[in-house]
């Protein structure tokens, strides 16, 4: 199950990194090189960070040419992307969501504590994001006041990583981490919601 | 003992991390991702360079929870940290000091020549604050005219390895390593010395 | 041999790098960190994402003493590099070659797939340039419009691969993967042949 779930976060992120590097008037080839590293960013990390090898998207070396092919479809239909534009945030919390429960479940597997794992998956659901904003030369949106987003991821990681540890079937707790995560991040947006920053006086 | 030091460059690091993230505005959020960042980057790079796994922050998961406190209480009392930011420098010398040593001695002790023994010194002690610079979008300090900073790093290293293979204690040379480092990194902010930097004509 | 163009490649970089550093006005601390960040940034980016370790420099160190005398002469006489600035790009798209065949050689080596073996050729190839322009701070020119430079170290790792697995002597493979990426990168400078960038509407 858990492959599944990462196949579809891989796919959903390239679609998130084509459509931010579309905006941002990249050529073809940037646009494949943010699309790899949104969708590879975040559990290369993790991967490494853990010692598991192959990395993932070497073991599952059609990952690299479906997001390549993503990439590469991407940049030569840009005025239909710019319909399905407003649906950016959408791809970008369902990518938050599948990649911060991957994380961690993966983790998990690997030995990692609780506190470990938890920031395996926020880790592995918002590093992708970061390399793209770091990319386009922006403070990573992590590292500035904007709605909720490492929060959600954080949240999410943990009402799975605590379910999982339940007698409740598996598929529970990772459905419940990914809607958690989703259901806040589109909540957090709609809704403007921040957490509270306050500047040294 | 190298624990031990281990131990205060994580504690010192994170809040050079909270200080730093506090000044620039960023929320919770940041200021926690800012410490984790200044106070696991370079030992990090270190390990995955020297395939030391483990990693130091996963193999002793109290820094962890304790680098996350130290953001999370950081956050919330800006006020008290503002009295305290005159001593930004002192946090940011000693972990220089104390990471420059024990990224020396970890190389060594996995078996690393000496130029690659002084370079993981440098890169233990000094990535951290690469990292929280290039989040916070600016040119690394590292590659801008700034007083010494990699230099004084790279001269504890070459003390406390050189020191490191004479009859004195080892205790020596850790400490020789450390305060060499510290001092180098006051006196050059006290007085302001650079290396020299000539632009091509 | 590969060994060989490995260390022509990272004398290359290393020069490059100094030369990138000299124009940016960085001091001498500087021009010795860009150095190592473009010989060793592509290079050990490979060697993690396959698990290879030793790092390719930490198994050969003369590469490292090397690549620091190199970052420190060209610190010391500014003036002269001026006169072999208008060089600039032949080291760099000498490097782009060396590096994109090295890297996919030792993804194949490491048995890898031949879309991993491709990736790891441009990652190996271009990611020293990535880090430097990361490090001064500019979006890095692999994701700004500009001449082909990614699409030389792919095409490059491509004939170097398909021309591996016919009866063609070695050389032959590495020598006409080298000579394409080269040439494709300076004809694509001297005519500013870019890849098509559509904005969106």
């Amino acid at each position: 199950m858990l492959d599944g779930i990462e196949f579809a976060a891989v796919v959903v992120s390239a679609i998130y990194g084509v459509l931010r590097a579309a905006r941002k008037g990249l050529d073809v080839v940037g646009v494949i090189a943010l699309a790899l590293a949104v969708a590879f960013g975040g559990g290369t990390l993790r991967d490494l960070f853990l010692d598991r090898h192959p990395l993932f998207w070497i073991e599952h070396e059609h990952y690299l040419v479906i997001a390549f092919g993503i990439g590469l479809i991407g940049a030569a239909i840009p005025g239909r992307l710019a319909r399905i534009e407003k649906l950016l945030a959408l791809p970008d919390a369902i990518g938050l969501g599948l990649f911060s429960v991957v994380g961690a479940a993966v983790a998990v597997e690997a030995g990692a504590s609780l506190p470990v794992a938890v920031l395996m998956g926020v880790v592995t659901g918002t590093f992708g994001g970061v390399i793209g904003d770091v990319i386009c030369n922006e403070i990573p949106s992590l590292f500035r006041p904007s709605p909720l987003y490492a929060t959600c991821s954080f949240v999410g990681a943990w009402v799975y990583l605590l379910l999982e540890r339940t007698t409740l079937a598996s598929g529970v707790a990772v459905g419940a981490g990914i809607a958690v995560t989703v259901v806040l991040r589109l909540v957090a947006l709609k809704w403007n919601i921040h957490v509270p920053a306050r500047k040294m006086p």
